[in-house]
């Protein structure tokens, strides 16, 4: 018999957002942590596992629909069907090129991950969150999927073409999720982050400036994790996170 | 000498969404309750006093400067001038009129609150917030203005020109504002209510749907909170905020 | 009897923008010019006239409801009833000043002629018209009613606040007119002018770039015509119009 | 050599907005009509040459790299390589379905037309609108490029993930591209066609209305036309289009 404990799942985990996410769910749920390399959640899993907390790795490929498939086997027969929450946190690679020197697979490497994957993460995680409105279930909040947008999801600048038609997309795709599932219980939100998320990869950037030109991946976790909290009669679908010193 | 004790306030306070923000931030902070009729503070100034906390009301018409003045005199006085919270809560008299049929005075009414008061008030009120981020001061989080919006932020529909006139206008502000002082360390926020609160006035108003038909006072009122608790590198500066069962 | 012959109402004329849609629409049908200075439209109604249009002027001064009424009265002797087609173009004073800093008065100009006298305005020419969407007039065009916003219509920067105030309350306006009189038969629209126009004002702007830096009146004037021959199947209700060098 | 006569190219014909592009931007250019199915363009090409213009048409697969190649060196042959005027007017296969019952093919074939097809589409054209801006080129407007966008553009509703996502990459595309290519000379737009249009398969839609409830053909050739006789001191980025009728 399936397990009725909910769970969370994180998709798109590195050093950063994905990491904090990790940890921050992790306090209430048992996580599965989804990323291509597993170096990108190794550390998380045996961090959480050893401070008394359930986590579990697996490598998945988030634009390929048969290893989401077989990731969410693994998560099934290791937790169940009730999924407490879910992050779709994965981006592609980023090209910034001009349109005319974009090839077709660069300019598709935006939606491919940023949409596509998290069209396919959305198939697979629904009917598990949609256990969690179910009587039975020992479930404390409304059960919640966040997808990760950026900047470029309600600006298309000049060079970012493959990352902004993603961007672009999986917004649309957030509205569209949230208008059919929120009348079934889900609560479905969409981030936009905007501005330098302080991680390993971004330490020299913005080097000039105290820290707070940059985003906390806490501030962040803890932003998601206030959305999973909302009861059903206040859902927040759209909120915008930038450090204080962004111009925007 | 001035007290360096922060306090909160909030503007526009009746059954409700301001009783409960009045509520949720008396638990941390001494609050100064405004609205023009005191019988739509009295109840909640006293429930909080006698529960262990600290409230005062003042009688306030948010479209005057002079009142506005006057009771920013009576806080100094009772409180001090350290803001660490101040939510602007107020809408004017609404009028459902065709352009052809409006007056005057009813035109400008949605502006005179929605969009003067919130500046009147932030006039008065941003020395107070940016106090509390100078040293010296007991403050756990970044000094807060968040002002409420309707679904007439962002939607000008026909018959309900007053109204949202004065809401644009009101998002206006708040993006102005947010742009100059967060670089000082406010973090101001506006929210999008799109859908029915669930308060006395409007017990009869979409009766035969369920309670998630209805947006809770209390998930607005921790919706702000959790804004309030953002560390500085992580400001959400626009939320909306609608019941499950919201058409949008 | 008043004449059924339409004619064009330009508010808010002076060098640039108003004389370029003077000079334009007075190709079609009389005008009447409105601006609170008669020297900002004296050259126009001379040239227009001494050129085979015609042309009258009113000085108005276009946030006073009296004023207004006035002009009106006038028109409606000179020209009769059925208006073809009106531009409201008018801004307030412009301060560039912090939230801190600015008086009420300051703060409220920018309302009081971009979304105030706007609806003053609309109040007076929507029955002239509605006019022209009844049998027995002369309409080529369904007849049209054109707001002038700015970048500040849907951005809000600091020290911006009273005019961009004003402006996104004029959209907000543009738009509950536009839903109300369009299934009358009323063209609406809402223009963004995104960028320095090429006036005698603004010379000395951006005077180490090319011509293609600046907006030129006359294309606005053009692009104000375009909307204004659209059939009512096919109404543009918001344009955005910049130089090719604008960045945004 | 090749021709520095420009030409015109509407990619997506078919009875309704593409034939009145056809027949619209054909009565100043040579025109090449695209579309998979030769049905869909030859009653337009054979009528436009017949009348006295020039037309051809090239059966073509939008979403197909080779495909648009293959197209592009039939153009290239028979026109040359200055473009006037590009039409990007294509959208996949509709499904209105549950997120849950799409397959991966049906939630891509939105993206597949509307977006990627739409940046092939660019990258063929956009060399030869760039030669429109060179000496030598009989060019009387600035070279323009057009895409045709939808209500899903900006509002995402349930079960439209799969259109509405490719409108929203689409729109981000057009963005971009605009931002990329104004200052050097191209008019870069795209069309929010927010209503029914007017067509011999939308026949039996909103039969009880009048026919101001549906968008003419027309009427959208027209804005078109109009966007791309502006100057390039005045370029239009956005417009949206609705009949009269439209609920909005």
């Amino acid at each position: 018999m399936a397990s009725t404990r909910p769970f969370a799942i994180i998709a798109g985990v590195g050093p950063g957002t994905g990491a904090a996410l990790a940890y921050k769910f992790s306090s209430a749920y048992p996580v599965a942590l989804l990323a291509r390399t597993p170096a990108n959640y190794e550390p998380y899993v045996d961090e959480i596992n050893k401070s008394g907390g359930k986590a579990i790795g697996i490598s998945t490929d988030l634009s390929s629909s048969s290893s989401i498939q077989s990731a969410f086997q693994k998560i099934n027969s290791e937790y169940g069907n009730v999924c407490a929450a879910a992050v779709y946190n994965a981006s592609g690679r980023f090209f910034r090129k001009s349109i005319l020197d974009l090839t077709e697979e660069e300019f598709t490497a935006g939606y491919d991950v940023s949409c596509k994957g998290a069209f396919l993460f959305t198939q697979a995680v629904m009917p598990m969150l949609l256990k969690a409105t179910e009587g039975g279930v020992d479930a404390k909040y409304p059960p919640t999927l966040v997808y990760t947008g950026a900047t470029a999801s309600v600006k298309s600048s000049a060079l970012m073409s493959s990352f902004s038609t993603g961007k672009y997309a999986m917004r649309a795709l957030a509205q569209s999720v949230a208008r059919e599932f929120a009348p079934k219980g889900v609560h479905v939100a969409h981030a936009i982050i905007d501005g330098v998320i302080d991680i390993p990869r971004t330490k020299e950037w913005l080097k000039d400036q105290p820290k707070e030109a940059k985003i906390s991946p806490q501030g962040i976790a803890d932003a998601y994790w206030n959305l999973h909290t909302q009861p059903n009669t206040t859902f927040t679908n759209e909120i915008d996170i930038r450090p204080m010193l962004e111009k925007w």
